[in-house]
């Protein structure tokens, strides 16, 4: 693979080539001999085309829509692709609510008083009980498991009892179109349950049902676990707020007991970062030889944890993305590798038996082949767990420093993280309208939420995503930045101040006046459901403005993963236009391209885009802004 | 397709040259077309074998053991392949357990006389609540509800809380083990969330780990899903009990309005009885020129009515199992396809078309390309549903019969179906000691549970199931039928008493003196649950002999989609030999394949045997049975 398409970072170019020397194998490498003839993109044409099935015995079947030919069952292609899709964005689905309910386990035990962590954020709790009617009277405690008690019951809901949550937070204008069309959701257990049965073998062969089922999953999932679960964690963890971050592989010192929270739970990682701020933790660190002991961010879990607590000699800084794990594992500088319930490659015991380091479950859902080693997250243990984390790191740091030899020279930079809505409001001074005057104005032309992954695929790790970035600053569109895309411009330098001579005038100006970057750091992939509500709050301001008549944009420019699915068919649900690539595994169902692709905006208002230029991308993106500002007569 | 392969039915061969007269698509020229190099039973080598994955964007992906060949993620041949499996499992147990939530509610609205429904089994309902120790004391319609909440809070248990449903029902030997290997489950709706949570990319890529989830999920499925489902079924509509009942497509006379509920759910089927039984309806029929009005059973929804109602001129017969669906409708006899929550075809609106019939799906879950019209299942208006569903029959009659040919003198038979444990006790005097006697002097060799669907892989429609049930009732074995493979032997003619004469000296003595067919038809494939319980009984009847000391087996010859790949997980946990065909897709992952046939024996007592060929695999069983009974000094 060339040079540049290992990766948009210098740092991951540099460990890459450590990587080979050891022989080692590697997503890169692993990558090019996927391929087939030559060409490291080009797969099979039927899996690649989403037009085949393997569910049943009568097949494996592969589809053809030019041919009419069909699964033995008698499935379209259509069907096939859709299906699938459908399945990957269960799967997405039940992932974030995984966290959600692993959150509301916390909280609950936090309200009582049984966890290490504290409910900081009184008002954000008071404000969210009084969203959702929840009696928010009387002690703080007993309002947290009155609000566990409320959303449990919603998630538990039947499918076809419209969820509390999505009526209470939702934009009423998106209510009513989600009830017109069928797709306003119940609770989100049953949601999955309807979406999964109905991609069984002859059940649901209907490539327009199954998207609609698709979205209406999508609007539980949103609503029910990414919002509830965000802001719940903000109770415990801290609203985000703004502040300074070191980033890139920089920040792994070999002199330092290492160890890496990974995954997108950050419970435990918190729980160590307050543990190895003590001095008995350092000291102990410092007896087996080390200058000190650090938690390093890493991921999502890091995005989780950075967003919300600054930055020390302890909780010292964030590595980077998923597709540099093994860059990151292979620094030579890892001591634990701490795997909540995501985003750790099933490769990892090979690397943590190279570079002599621990690699540990911390959850029930995530396990390696051969590793027997696990300490499934307990909300009621965790400082004891955190403990024995930090010992793991202690008792490995030798070994691993006298066998392993780190790659040094790794570069470092600060960015801003921390943006949400309630800090955004204090940025600009209590409320939208500087933002929206700007918008207004013309100053800035839109917003983008830019909510991606992080992929080889056509353009190797994290270039697109920067390209697109820094085309939309540069046409002043402001970037909001979550997921692993977020890491990638925090590491590009997107997020750093001095990033506003890459923007356009107007958004230069907007970055001087207000103090802000041209890109703001909003988290995770599971932010996503925190956009949704803030451009609920922006279409309430501007006056009710419907939600796809917004000069605003989703892109995707690096979707990896099956939780990117389902966030992409809610940006869909919510009626925006929604830029995705790589393309998705449907082009060979051109009935359902024609769904997403075109009719999708005489549905709910949003459009799938999947246009693999950069700047072409960006056209049509600005096509829409700007067709939208002229409906606004703004 | 040589005609044999076709079908091992007369009936469907005869069906399949109208068909083909006609020019239609159909699922035996769909399976042809699927081969490669003219094998219509070869398919793409990676697929086929399992190792594939197209689940993130850096794929689509191939996998090879033999060369560690990995995916872009590091994923392992093995990992991919039972990470595919379980999220089949996973498919199977939601439709399952979608089922049982809408048994569940018809239950709920029966007890408050909101239904057409009764409960017409009071000791069912209290012998049930007894095991569960619902409170059975005071009003029938109380206990009921309390049940159902009893259930319902079961289901929303969290995956790492104790079932009470399986505490309370399984065999205490299995919960021991399944305790000491870490497999006892959850309530199934966190239990899905968990497996499907799983199988996202780099989150479990352990083949060992997600077997072990698949197995967790499949007795979470079995106890709280099919037991749970067919015993509330029984309450409302009648335990089963021994009766005749007409079989193949013979059943259908074109000179009667026939309207045939298809699926699994029989809620709206016996509401259509019920009113059809009204004379009312049969003049109403007679008033648009036909003889009468006839509900007709299809594949499981038809089990499970079969099973429990007897025959009269107006619940007249069954036609027989899936892949006989296109022959069915194609007879030129079909007013409603009424099409419930599964097995209904992606291709029957061609068919709906051409053969002038009405294809109304009946659940949400239901979809066909370009059919509109529909009638969700609601319990509270069951019998306004099931009269529309009778007036469009009546409505479509003079069409179909003035445009369309029908086929005529297709075959009928008649077979005996209804057992159960019950009714197998009512059989036995009122224990089980007379089976158990012969077991163990030898005069029966053992029992197989056949639960089996139906495929055209390697065999063709049927013939495989019938070829092993043959060689298994020979060899002196008492064969209990299940699913669409009950379907194939009732047509074929072995759950009728002259098949006594295909048996072996001992089971046709037992035949003879119990008055009993060879094949025992126990219902649909939602009725290995039931299997599980009474197998149970005959352990504990035995002296608590361990599950897999039983002479017991488990076939599946010709296992079709994902609800039999979650029976099988569940037959390997309760420590079954479990045979089943055609091979599942996992031959590319060595590990695996070796952890199913043969260390499994090791974990559960349970084991896979996918032996293609009939004998041999029959001479595994008996080996199975052989080595049990001297185990057992029998």
């Amino acid at each position: 693979m060339e040079d540049e398409r290992i990766s948009y970072h210098d740092s991951v170019r540099t460990v890459y080539k450590r990587i080979k020397e050891d022989g080692m194998t590697n997503v890169w490498d692993r990558y090019v001999a996927q391929g087939m003839g030559g060409d490291p993109d080009r797969r099979c044409a039927f899996c690649q085309a989403g037009v085949r099935c393997d569910l049943c015995s009568n097949g494996p079947c592969r589809g053809s829509a030019a041919k009419d030919k069909r699964g033995v069952c008698g499935i379209t292609a259509d069907g096939m692709a859709m299906r699938m899709m459908l399945l990957r964005n269960v799967m997405g689905a039940s992932t974030y609510h995984y966290h959600t309910t692993q959150t509301i386990k916390t909280l609950r035990a936090t309200a009582r008083g049984e966890t290490p962590f504290e409910i900081r954020e009184e008002g954000k709790l008071r404000s969210f009980a009084d969203r959702l009617g929840v009696d928010s009277s009387g002690e703080v405690k007993d309002m947290a498991l009155r609000l566990c008690d409320f959303v449990d019951e919603d998630f538990d809901r039947e499918y076809d009892k419209p969820s509390r949550i999505v009526e209470l937070l939702a934009p009423s204008e998106r209510q009513e179109l989600w009830k017109e069309i069928g797709i306003f959701p119940g609770g989100i257990n049953s949601e999955m349950m309807r979406a999964t049965s109905s991609s069984l073998t002859n059940v649901d062969g209907d490539y327009v049902s199954l998207a609609l089922k698709a979205m209406k999953l999508g609007i539980a999932m949103a609503y029910q676990s990414q919002i509830v679960n965000e802001y719940c964690q903000d109770m415990m963890y801290g609203i985000p707020r703004p502040h300074n971050m070191r980033v890139d592989l920089g920040v792994l010192d070999p002199d330092y007991v290492n160890i890496l929270p990974n995954g997108h739970e950050p419970f435990l990682g918190f729980a160590m970062v307050q543990l190895a701020r003590e001095q008995e933790w350092q000291d102990k660190a410092k007896e087996v030889g080390a200058k000190g002991l650090r938690i390093i961010a890493n991921i999502e879990t890091g995005q989780e944890m950075i967003q919300r607590w600054e930055m020390d000699d302890v909780f010292y800084g964030f590595t980077g993305n998923w597709i540099m794990q093994e860059a990151v594992l292979a620094s030579g500088a890892v001591d634990v590798f701490v795997s909540d319930m995501n985003c750790s490659m099933p490769i990892d015991p090979l690397y943590a038996e190279k570079y002599k380091f621990r690699l540990i479950p911390v959850s029930d859902l995530i396990s390696f082949e051969g590793v027997t080693e696990r300490l499934n997250y307990v909300p009621e243990q965790a400082r004891e767990q955190a403990a024995q984390l930090l010992q793991m790191g202690i008792d490995n740091f030798k070994e691993r420093r006298e066998s392993v030899k780190p790659v040094t020279g790794l570069p470092m930079r600060e960015a801003v993280v921390g943006f949400s809505t309630e800090s955004i409001l204090d940025a600009l001074g209590g409320n939208l309208d500087p933002l929206l005057d700007a918008v207004k104005d013309g100053t800035l032309r839109g917003i983008a939420g830019m909510v991606s992954c992080t992929t080889l695929r056509d353009f190797g790790h994290d270039n697109h995503t920067v390209d697109v970035v820094k085309e939309l600053i540069k046409r002043d569109v402001l970037v909001l930045s979550m997921g692993c895309g977020n890491g990638a411009v925090q590491v590009a330098g997107l997020c750093s101040p001095e990033a506003k001579e890459q923007a356009g005038p107007g958004l230069k100006s907007v970055c001087e006046a207000l103090g802000i970057p041209p890109v703001l750091s909003y988290g995770t992939c599971t932010d996503t459901g925190r956009l949704g509500d803030l451009l609920g709050a922006v279409s309430g301001a501007l006056g009710d403005v419907p939600l796809p008549d917004l000069p605003v944009v989703a892109t995707a420019p690096e979707y990896m993963e099956q939780k990117a699915t389902i966030d992409a068919v809610f940006a869909l649900a919510l009626g925006l236009y929604t830029h995705v690539n790589p393309v998705p595994t449907v082009t060979g169902a051109p009935d359902l391209v024609k769904l997403l692709t075109e009719d999708c905006k005489d549905v709910t208002g949003g459009l799938l885009n999947v246009e693999t230029d950069t700047v072409k991308a960006v056209d049509s993106m600005m096509e829409h802004i700007e067709s939208n500002r002229k409906k606004l007569g703004i």
